[in-house]
């Protein structure tokens, strides 16, 4: 292959091209698995180290994703969105969006969520965990946190049925105010790596989101995890 | 110390909220150093694995941050900017955001600039790669391409002294268009991770900003790592 150990470029970045070109040229369909870091290593005849190296400046690059346990594969486009529709999106119909429910529980909101909130960390919390598919594709696991007062009898199979902010206005009755979302970078590890199928230590965007009633009240906290290579954010200006 | 085995809160999380207590009472102050994992597993009677997993945790959260060999350190206040400000942001003054140059060459454009900006592999592009400080400390690693044959005779001076908006407005008349910048998660390793002054493996956020005239060309394509215990993004929508 079109490696050359007497250029002056690096040989991981001389793989990372190699590799590049057989994912953009189709020659390496969306989907499909890359041979093992072991086998790419002796087709390029450089150490693993070199292959690894050049494999995780791909994934950085979007263009591929590593499976826990199952081994790397091509990345599907990259959905490209404007970051200020980040807060709406989020209301879109759930049919477009499956989630599928990890845990609904009421609990004390505990020192992280009472802090979040500015609630006591004793107070009753609605606690929801949910998973978000596409084409039965983990792509963001999210975490949601209502005042359990503020929503008396919501059932799991209300949130299944109805977006949240949807039954804080028609069946809570709650005049919503303003939303606010913060984006971090993020490592992921273990339960959280495996329930979005990707590599503990892997980094995703996670978005906090909060929502304000029209009261200045927090009726909403929410943290999402979301796998880059599903979605992106861009904002733009005009001069 | 309070970690108490019997409670149904894993060790981690409760090693977790006693170290964000020491930090958000101020009882460990802004850039002090913490305990090496070794003491701190001592101290809590707990593994060094459930120790790395609490920092970890912190660090994440924006608490903490880790630099190479040398250990990790409680973080100063993260600046918390409106995401669509970040392309004007970069504007700003010079002098209030100190960069050191780190090197400034005429070259090929080479596969990967040549496919962002729309150019031939071999066309000439002014690579500069600078890295921004705050109170000595290093903040953002910036990468800037611009194609040679439009700005004649830039000098790394010239950079040092102007904003390139500035420059490219002032010194070579172009009439700027728009400019759009996508945000992902980065893990930084190796010379990208020691110029940050952090953990090789760390994540980042990397901003990928184009500038086009108002012809639509490309006329200045950068790349930002920006360290994430400095910097954060929101987004707000007022319903």
């Amino acid at each position: 292959m079109q490696i050359d150990k007497n250029q002056l470029i690096p040989l991981y970045k001389q793989v990372e091209h190699v590799l590049e070109e057989k994912i953009t040229s189709g020659h390496w369909e969306v989907g499909s698995q890359l041979p093992t870091e072991q086998e790419l290593s002796d087709l390029f005849d450089v150490s693993t180290i070199t292959v690894k190296r050049a494999v995780i400046e791909l994934v950085n690059k979007g263009y591929l994703f590593r499976q826990r346990g199952k081994g790397t594969f091509v990345s599907g486009a990259v959905k490209e969105q404007d970051i200020n529709s980040f807060i709406s999106l989020t209301t879109d119909s759930e049919e477009e969006h499956p989630h599928e429910l990890i845990s609904f529980s009421i609990e004390d909101a505990g020192i992280e969520v009472a802090e979040k909130m500015n609630l006591q960390k004793d107070s009753p919390v609605i606690k929801i965990k949910r998973l978000k598919t596409e084409n039965s594709e983990p792509q963001a696991l999210e975490y949601t946190y209502l005042p359990a007062a503020k929503c008396p009898g919501l059932t799991p199979n209300d949130i299944n049925n109805e977006l949240i902010y949807n039954l804080l206005k028609g069946k809570f009755n709650i005049a919503l105010g303003r939303a606010k979302a913060i984006i971090k970078p993020f490592i992921v590890l273990n339960e959280q790596a495996k329930l979005l199928n990707i590599e503990s230590g892997s980094a995703v965007f996670e978005w906090e989101r909060f929502t304000y009633t029209k009261q200045e009240e927090i009726i909403e906290y929410s943290k999402f995890y979301i796998r880059q290579d599903k979605e992106t954010y861009y904002t733009e200006v005009f001069f």
